[in-house]
């Protein structure tokens, strides 16, 4: 007997926006089968995980990610929401008991939310504009940081909800002027598509190795301008080589190897990414022929979308199965990614998907929205 | 051009006491490529990753882990040193703006000392005996909470240097008598030894999946009593369902997966903890006929032993590459896990050596000893 279980997704056509940007490289399954063993890294340590030579995480973590996110210093994290709580926590520790805010745009993921919970800070949500854009007004950071005391602002670009891109260099203006440091929470750009955070006037950015670094998870890069490095990264008062934030070492394994593995193919991947929009649009408006409207940024700007469908809601109203038709029907068809029961409101991606893949889902709504509406016709 | 690149001590025989108890099974090596990619176990997730029931997430960490661990209440963290700061942080939260202690042993890893430092906590060492066993006394421990502010009492079982097994029942005696919650830092024990939190007395215990049970890392276990679960797994308030000291979510991916499929391995290989003792307790009298010389518990009973070899360091005052000698000469024959450049003091683990394979490591020892010590007399 032993423990191990079939993945029964993974010969399917994945849209969850959480899974395309996470497919393993070759050279990262290959990385999985070698460096597999619990702490197969710390062979070559010298003492801290950023110090290793060979292989080359000195150089990944000092050369090629700084470089790659277009920041000063740079770390490998356990995840986007463990950076994130490293520098709230980093910020406000030396508040200890002030109570004090961060402010973030309402599109926030919840990890923002509750990072700042866990770091003991408040939160104020800047509004989005509603329905049916939620686009993010950089205006309303100037009001919200005005209104109180913010030790740090956030903004998600793009937020995993409609795949909005909201103007940093804007948000960043105001906050400099405040002289509140901006983070740019980048779990769903940094890997995909090209961003640099000091062209954009952040002070700090976060990505994610499994969401968009091709990477196994949980793996996480976290950047920073040089001023701060002191502040987030100090050392320990017993142990001076092991950075408190951190807990003195993070991804000690097969995550980072695997990070490190699909690096050059995550290079590459984002100088095509004016593709991937081109094929995100393309998906949008040919659904929309069928009355799947995409909500969010339009033309859209990033391959996960949110999408209303009305058709989809009412034909659930009267299928057999329910609310579940529609994950069945997708199922049937090898598609995998909309949650069970969602039929009206949906978000997906087509990151990474081939020409005939996109095809192959498009014409499968269109075949599930006839076969329904057929149904009800001769009823 | 890839990423990858190859793990060169992967076809040695590893005595570091890092990489013994965190070698996958065959299970695990099948469960690393089928979960591989960034966010495989997200398919299947309804809200939080314990609630995950197909693969059999919600069973192992509300069914099997408590039981495996002797504890209420459990969860799968990101590593041993997670858990403890996750715990430290729960405990401390109530007491934001007092400078409160944690007391723990002075063989504590260096990591419980950095989630300390971590949580604004001020740490107080319990000393322990000094050469040649460097034990711990639990006495020790109530006069530490007598002195101070305590608020958590943390003991390492065993340590990580000397592979000393405290006495934690009358540690948690002590604890449970001045009202101090016991933490049990377990990194070395829970998956190659028995250990029952609540049998020993203690309130929390943490161990590691890449450390010792046989998973891809960073990977943990953390277990508490009911009474705790409130406060340390407090949830947010925005969103509900996510548990504010976990970030909502932690191991998302291959490395609960190859946690759960060594699982059954675990169980199983922990039921011969007694011949893993006597395995030591050969190696070290064997090793003794040569001067090397086991410091900590004697006789020891724990697969991680510290040595102090007078004649090793005599020899590399000498030798030629110097203090590097030691670990040429066992590079040579394949031995892998004292770091470089040690000779005097070092760590090993017997821990899942074949009986052949215990053998030829002594007579490697033996065989360099003599090599350098007839060298010598030849001159």
């Amino acid at each position: 007997m032993d423990g191990f279980y079939e993945r029964t997704t993974k010969d399917s056509i994945n849209i969850d926006p959480l899974q395309t940007g996470g497919k393993l490289s070759e050279a990262a399954r290959r990385a999985l089968v070698e460096w597999g063993d619990g702490y197969s890294v710390c062979d070559f340590c010298p003492g801290t995980l950023d110090q290793i030579k060979t292989p080359p995480i000195y150089n990944f973590i000092h050369e090629e990610l700084p470089e790659f996110l277009g920041c000063d210093v740079a770390r490998v994290t356990n995840g986007a929401r463990e950076g994130k709580f490293a520098i709230m926590h980093g910020v406000s520790s030396s508040y200890k008991c002030e109570k004090k805010a961060v402010v973030m745009d309402a599109n926030a993921h919840y990890s923002s939310y509750v990072a700042a919970e866990r770091a003991g800070l408040k939160v104020l949500l800047v509004p989005n504009s509603g329905y049916p854009e939620y686009k993010m007004d950089p205006e309303g950071y100037s009001e919200a940081i005005d209104s109180n005391d913010v030790v740090l602002a956030l903004v998600t670009y793009p937020d995993g909800n409609y795949g909005n891109l909201p103007d940093v260099r804007k948000i960043a203006k105001i906050c400099r002027k405040k002289g509140v440091p901006l983070l740019l929470n980048a779990a769903y750009a940094v890997g995909r598509m090209p961003v640099k955070m000091k062209e954009l006037g952040a002070d700090f950015i976060v990505g994610s190795g499994h969401k968009s670094m091709a990477s196994a998870g949980p793996v996480g890069v976290m950047g920073m301008k040089e001023e701060f490095a002191d502040l987030i990264l100090r050392k320990s008062e017993r142990h001076p080589a092991k950075e408190v934030e951190l807990l003195g070492c993070t991804a000690r394994g097969v995550t980072i190897m695997t990070l490190i593995a699909s690096f050059p193919h995550v290079k590459s991947r984002i100088k095509k990414w004016g593709k991937e929009v081109e094929k995100a649009r393309y998906f949008s408006k040919q659904v929309e022929r069928f009355g799947i409207i995409q909500l969010g940024e339009k033309p859209h700007n990033h391959d996960l979308m949110f999408f209303e469908s009305e058709i989809l809601y009412n034909i659930s109203k009267k299928a057999k199965g329910g609310r579940f038709f529609l994950y069945r029907e997708l199922k049937k068809r090898r598609i995998h990614g909309i949650k069970p029961g969602l039929t009206r409101y949906f978000k997906l991606s087509t990151y990474g998907l081939r020409k005939e893949e996109i095809e192959y889902v498009i014409n499968s709504f269109e075949e599930i929205i006839s076969k329904y509406t057929k149904t009800a016709e001769n009823n």
